[in-house]
């Protein structure tokens, strides 16, 4: 039983990387939480959270990886499931300040659920050989919640929050992350049409093993990246304090 | 031993979710207790305590279901045997201040060992092949203790208690974890009567996987959520005190 990762494997590579660079941002969160403005506190934690249940996710994917050689699709989509609201409560606690209500909370992850609920079956229920219109349909409808964070972050209530706050640590804030979700997130459907059936399967060959590649590379940035503006906006705030 | 998790099996999807979120919920409290208010922070670190315990039980009942495809009965009683009656602790303390006594948390742990005691014999003791009376009749039982639950809760001396308190915070509060009881604790009686024999299985063909399905969703529902209350009462009292 001992781990073996092909030194030709990028796939395998990533899964392992992504196992210990989650855990270890999940300790950096735990730690510095203490060192942070007590109203921070909380977002730290949930940062720390959603590289914790990733680092879990990504020890037992690497492992289905290294044996089966395929992709471990339910649990990746277990681990969205949890971190992906997470990602819209640190929405949430950023502009609470001033004045966001649960309301927007759950129109975030409501529309994050619809994405990965469609996101699911066009993954897991793809038939056997790929299906180019069913993964395009469930691509599409996926498609159709992410476009409507975009537009909650970019342009709707999220947005309009954010200036109300009259700090520009958290405007700044809010608009890095605006940006991860526009370009660290628009990594996942790359990956998507990677599987068989999917356009860029079909137009360049590209093989269902890139689907996690794409995909644990995606998580890296988005989540760590996320917790770190967080972290960023904190100790600004901190610094400020002084 | 590789976890595996086929794409299409939502009670292996629940199974894990829950385990997952139930450990991130105990990591919450626990980190969160430390900056409540100190009257709060006995009830946080219960609430940990229950999403713990789940936790633990999860680990193992998804292995379980993983390699047998059928019911964790035993397992599943087990948790709830001690989480149930924690509940019924947090409902003793959040009514201390207006005066609960002892009494009444006994009161509200007799009725839930009551519930639990005989909805285990309705369910494993079910005879081969499953029977509608043994199981109607545990049912009924069963559901004696839990009718005396929601009546402490929403008429009794849990109500009265918690409009002496005078703090609409806790008035509030209280009144939510009612609903929990009376709408999120109604789902598990729904899994119970999906087993051989019980009505849905019966009148809709609903499966005896679907019991655990219930189960799981139901458990997250409400351990997770009764300590998110609890943990909004008290960050409510903590920004009041500033
Ligand atoms: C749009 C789209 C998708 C988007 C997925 C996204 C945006 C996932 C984000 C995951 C995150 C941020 C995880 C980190 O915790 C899918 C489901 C691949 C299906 C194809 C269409
Ligand atoms: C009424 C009734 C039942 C109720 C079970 C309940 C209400 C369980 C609650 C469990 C909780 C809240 C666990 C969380 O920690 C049974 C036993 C299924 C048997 C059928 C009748």
């Amino acid at each position: 039983d001992v781990v073996t990762i092909p030194v030709d494997d990028p796939v395998a590579f990533t899964f392992f990387t992504g196992y210990m660079s989650m855990f270890a941002a999940s300790v950096f969160f735990f730690f510095e939480r203490s060192r942070v403005p007590e109203k921070w506190k909380t977002s730290l934690l949930v940062s720390g959270l959603i590289t914790g249940i990733a680092a879990v996710h990504y020890y037992y994917m690497r492992d289905y990886y290294a044996s089966t050689g395929s992709n471990p699709t339910a649990l990746r989509y277990i681990d969205w499931t949890l971190t992906v609201p997470l990602m819209c409560v640190e929405f949430y606690l950023l502009t609470k300040p001033a004045g966001a209500t649960k309301g927007l909370m759950w129109r975030l992850i409501i529309a994050a659920v619809w994405m990965l609920v469609f996101g699911y079956i066009g993954e897991a229920f793809n038939p056997e050989g790929g299906s180019t219109s069913h993964s395009v349909t469930y691509g599409v409808l996926s498609t159709l919640g992410y476009v409507y964070i975009l537009y909650l972050a970019w342009m709707g209530e999220v947005k309009q929050l954010a200036e109300k706050t009259n700090n520009p640590t958290i405007i700044r804030g809010i608009r890095t992350l605006s940006w991860f979700i526009l370009v660290g997130w628009a990594i996942y459907p790359i990956g998507y049409m990677c599987m068989p059936g999917g356009w860029l399967n079909i137009a360049f060959g590209w093989q269902p093993s890139a689907v996690d590649l794409f995909y644990n590379i995606a998580d890296a940035i988005n989540k760590i990246g996320f917790g770190l503006v967080v972290y960023n906006i904190a100790i600004d705030d901190l610094s400020k304090a002084k």
